[in-house]
């Protein structure tokens, strides 16, 4: 995969990485980002019950909405490690901002990797040293690589905002690949912004983003333990803070959704042993949980998922889907599409299987479903289900 | 495959099969199964809100509670087929009716196989008086193979239960394969006894005895448009029919409950692809909701069901799948086995991980959670998943 070559850096941040050898020898598996000042914070994370030892650090901290850096760590997840777990993430935290010289709440720590085996902190201290000795010395797609798992190619991606006659930079990260799945981050994801925003306001603008981006993408339907999603915002191009209702508000909530959104289409290409990026745009719903919801039913079927790796125009999957999604709807007005192309109206056969066959072997499905039932809709990103998602989960620790 | 030799057969029934090349030429494809007098009937249905056309005409007829015929045909399941899957699944239960001399409604038909596509009725109904001719000459393990879809195996089984002096038999069929999931029958299962059942009493031990074996199984979460449990009892064995309080309510629930239950395990036996039969065995939970459905949670992970394929031990993603299934439970309070193996105690590892990579490797595996926080179980039964479940459903129709 090539790189992005256009991706900016907003001002202020340093990044580092460095090898911990966390699961084994061989590459940059650790890695930190810092901001040059202390810098406004939000956060989302997993909703998942099992949160990892990071998560809970992470969540404690993000209560004072302020943060100077992120140390992340590939190969292991430190979840389900119990006591041992937090007093590691803990440590981690600490010992960054020990050397940075702030409060110990300023660091922010993450993980990813493999379940219920503790961290090897005697490879990962001396690692931190590295790392903070080395900050400045690499870029953010450095960070990015450094996250990756099962990833087949860095995510990484920007936008540039005016604000007056300032520029700002938004940048985001994030690693994926399989445990994506809905009312969650992603797994693990990066934003750092040069603009100014108020606490409270950033908070708000972060959970909407993720609204409508990560948690609207699934891949096997496996909410992680480790889920994370942290935003920085520096102010180091010098405007006036962003509040909830400053006239640059929507300029920067439209960069950030675009951000969050290309992110979280990236993760779902990169599906683990994907070969098709999925669509399941649901419309005339009767509300938006409605369509979220039948889209998602669909999106998540690995009946659905299956046909579509094998070029099968098999529809009749998707009603069925659409039938158990606890969704309210009659099967005699829904018509559905592939590509724009009508397979079903009102319920049943269009005739066009043959047709749907040639653009299932695109490398980008949309699947239209119109309920004709109301005015809402939603998207739900999702991608094939192939041999390659069972080998790779097979043999993840091998 | 061996045929079970041991299978019993209930006093006056039936059976018969025929080549309608429904889908194809080759095979049996159509059965027959015709009680010698009006029997007492009981069903379950699927709770997909697309239900297929002769779904809803089995749920006409099993209110009155009576039935003499049920004719199956594998191939197409005339599901999302409109107006005319209705009137081809009339017309089918019509014919039937009209050759034995007795009411349309007292015949049921049920169909299995793809999704979306007409019946072929002109070779559907000259098979109908080819069933009718031979109704005798085959056996109901004929029938167990003529609605075989993807199932590598024909399923039945049987049990003999004692009324007071009388033998009577209860024996079961079934198809499975794909699209098994909670909250509804399989996909076709038919029960036939010559012990007299009192209507009411009938449905009643039918819909118990389904919520604890096929209500109890998954295979990859898809809930099917078509499934169908009928359990018919015709009295041949003239006992005193059987009511809510009989003596004898016991005998004949035990024997249904096993019936039922060897089926569900048959079919997920035979789950598509399947090289390993899961039970997931929740125990400890505050109610049974709960066990059942964190049960359900594990049992449905793409990521449990891909690493336990894989022989590797990795209990993380069980707590992961715990941990989003909605139900409270305390991580630190949890207990994990395999096969009786404790791998994780109060929710660490147990560093056994390495002897239960090797339990993995037996064909039935036991997964065993304790959450030590109530005195409520539930089993639920599923099987793993593998390269051969996406090669099956991606070529289905091919």
């Amino acid at each position: 995969m090539t790189e992005p070559a256009d991706t900016k850096s907003p001002k202020g941040f340093l990044f580092s990485v460095a090898e911990a050898a966390v699961k084994k020898p061989g590459r940059k598996d650790i890695a930190l980002i810092v901001s040059e000042v202390d810098a406004n914070m939000a956060g989302t994370f997993t909703t998942n019950t099992v949160k990892a030892a990071p998560v809970r650090i992470c969540m404690l901290n993000i209560k004072s909405g302020r943060g100077r850096a992120i140390v992340v760590n590939s190969g292991n997840a430190n979840a389900c490690t119990g006591t041992q777990g937090l007093k590691d993430a803990g440590e981690i935290a600490s010992h960054i901002s020990h050397h940075l010289g702030v409060k110990s709440s300023l660091s922010y720590v993450c993980s990813t990797g493999v379940i219920g085996t503790p961290l090897p902190m005697s490879r990962i201290t001396p690692a931190l040293d590295i790392l903070i000795e080395n900050a400045g010395n690499y870029s953010f797609i450095d960070v990015a690589k450094a996250i990756m798992t099962t990833d087949t190619f860095p995510k990484i991606t920007s936008q540039e905002v005016k604000i007056g006659k300032k520029t700002g930079v938004i940048a985001g990260i994030c690693k994926g690949a399989g445990m994506i799945q809905p009312n969650m981050a992603t797994m693990l994801c990066f934003i750092i912004t040069d603009i100014a925003v108020e606490r409270k306001a950033l908070q708000t603008l972060l959970n909407d983003s993720v609204k409508r981006s990560f948690n609207r993408i699934t891949i096997d339907g496996d909410m992680s333990t480790n889920d994370t999603v942290l935003l920085m915002a520096n102010g180091m191009i010098g405007n006036k803070p962003i509040t909830a209702k400053s006239g640059y508000t929507k300029a920067f909530k439209s960069a950030l959704d675009k951000v969050t959104y290309e992110l979280a289409r990236l993760v779902v290409k990169d599906g683990e042993g994907a070969t098709k990026l999925i669509e399941v745009f649901v419309k005339g719903a009767g509300n938006e949980t409605h369509a979220e919801k039948a889209a998602f039913a669909v999106a998540n079927s690995n009946l659905v998922k299956t046909a579509i790796y094998g070029n099968d125009a098999n529809w009749g999957r998707i009603m069925c889907a659409l039938g158990y999604s606890g969704v309210p709807f009659r099967e005699d007005k829904t018509d559905i599409f592939f590509n724009g192309t009508k397979v079903v109206s009102g319920g049943i056969s269009n005739n066009k299987d043959k047709e749907a066959t040639g653009i299932l072997k695109s490398k980008e499905i949309k699947i239209t479903v119109d309920l004709h039932s109301g005015k809402y809709s939603a998207s739900v990103l999702t991608c094939d289900l192939t041999e390659d998602y069972i080998r790779i989960n097979a043999e993840y620790r091998t």
